[in-house]
């Protein structure tokens, strides 16, 4: 095989180090590697295959000789660099929102919508993570049956807003436990021991951009605009780990016993569903897996074609890096 | 008014202890009052109205004397204990599971149901928490339209598990912040910086107990057995109060505006939703409310007549504690 020059943008954040272990992780083939950041952070050393990288400032420069960038440092970057980064002869597979929805970029799960890889024109865009992984569980149960309508809600980490979050979670926690002073200055409220039915912002119609994503990239991936869906996204005070409640309609009958013969059978997503043996899916599990873990699968029979899933998946890892770089692995 | 003598057996508990403290804050005309509990817990004092109860041993001969016997001491207690009380001439108002379903006990929530109070037989059952909180939400949108489905997820607190559960949230978190070992002793796996879709006992559908209650519960209450419900109950790392994200096919149309409105006018409800100005509600909120706030309320396109809402309240007061005292100054 090849071996390729991988740029990482963004690599000292929470998504960019767990692409620079997951890179290690999976021996994944490149001659050189580039660790790329802002100012702040440049001058950190990161290792990888035993190997000392020290991070550098992003430049339209940094791309020369890259064949692959992936992008994990805000749409307001990705906008920017990623034609940068393209006009050089780099692939990018950018896993901000900038590019998701352009009719002109790929939105891609491997699992689900392998082909749509070879359409890209430079920019392949990794989904949202609460989107990843309700696709990657829903897939095989649409390539059974159909898919009609989607009624989901999330339960998810703060580590999809990034460390800060996560920080900002821990601390809050010692200081209700020390009786100190609780700050809110990532979330706009406490989110220890709380939950925010909020996640990005607000439009005029009440929903938000993280209910809109789950909407219009579901579609999208699926490659199906008839699916309906309607979403509610909160935020709970979990550090690692989405999971999601999700009610579907199919177009027809899929029983339990089906459902899970299809998700067993599919890869990246495994079955975790034995309840009163007290087997079901949860955050903390995802702290070591790459799967997208389902269960709760239960009839729902307020409809005639009804199902339940609960969807549990690693949101830093299926939900971003892991799926970035199992692209980048379909492209060489 | 007649002054009543008042018993609540179970005083010691998170609900217990709730119900005292709303029996002084209402005012509750009560002329005695007696408080109840098993052995373990007999000899604690509590204040009430600035005098001083001891706790005693529940026996048959408590209930002797006693007009009303508010009982939050657990299915197996209500159910040995409570047609003592009913035998002694005592009203009984029951926390727990035991009658909620027994076709000769009204199941009531006092906004919605009020008149089903008088046709109890001794026994009045007090809804499980998050049904009350549900049903309060929903009662005007169907007194407007009629609903046809609910779909619901819940975001539960470990207050409804009871006060060894809200310790072992806490001192869970206080040994990974301290990196210690962490113990899961009331709930099967850690809660802490988790969510675990599993409240009460699984059966063998899949459906939980609780999940099981919300459908039932809510048909009874609302004294209609054709609404379709479907739930997903799911506990997360909060101390106090219920979340509840709620999707609903109505029988007509109801806009958003016209659902607030429908809303802001029924009693004990109270809309919290200005989201771009940062207004929703969220648990923390329910720790000085006795309404069921109501949020995120949003037209669901995906069908003709579809809204979302995020449905917060305190599981231990208008969800337990709160809602029974109401029963209670309904009935005199």
């Amino acid at each position: 095989m090849e071996k390729l020059n991988v740029a990482v943008v963004g690599a000292t954040g929470a998504v960019g180090r767990e692409m620079v272990s997951i890179l290690e992780e999976r021996d994944f083939p490149f001659a050189d590697l580039k660790l790329l950041a802002t100012e702040r952070s440049a001058g950190t050393v990161i290792n990888c295959k035993g190997e000392e990288y020290v991070v550098e400032v992003t430049t339209p420069e940094s791309f020369e000789d890259v064949d692959i960038a992936l992008f994990s440092a805000g749409g307001t970057a990705s906008k920017k660099l990623a034609p940068e980064a393209v006009k050089r002869g780099a692939i990018v597979i950018d896993n901000s929102s900038a590019f998701r929805m352009d009719g002109e970029v790929p939105l891609v799960v491997p699992e689900v919508n392998p082909a749509d890889i070879s359409k890209h024109n430079g920019i392949i865009a990794n989904p949202n993570c609460s989107t990843i992984q309700m696709v990657a569980a829903l897939k095989p149960i649409y390539d059974q049956v159909g898919i009609k309508r989607i009624v989901v809600s999330t339960y998810q980490a703060v580590s999809g807003t990034g460390k800060d979050a996560m920080d900002e979670l821990q601390e809050q926690t010692r200081a209700i436990l020390a009786g100190d002073e609780v700050k809110a200055e990532v979330y706009p409220k406490q989110i220890t021991f709380n939950a925010l039915p909020h996640i990005d912002v607000f439009f005029d119609d009440g929903y938000t951009k993280e209910e809109l994503k789950m909407v219009n990239e579901t579609k999208k991936i699926m490659g199906d605009e008839e699916i309906k869906i309607t979403a509610t996204a909160v935020r709970i005070p979990v550090l690692i780990g989405h999971a999601e409640s999700v009610n579907i309609e199919t177009n027809a009958q899929l029983t339990v016993e089906e459902a899970k013969k299809a998700l067993d059978n599919f890869s990246g997503v495994r079955v975790v569903d034995n309840p009163t043996e007290l087997v079901y899916p949860v955050q903390l599990d995802t702290e070591e897996t790459d799967d997208v873990l389902v269960g709760r699968i239960r009839k729902d029979d307020t409809i005639e074609n009804g199902l339940n899933l609960w969807v549990v998946a690693n949101n830093l890892r299926k939900g971003a890096a892991l799926n970035t770089i199992q692209i980048a692995e379909k492209l060489i």
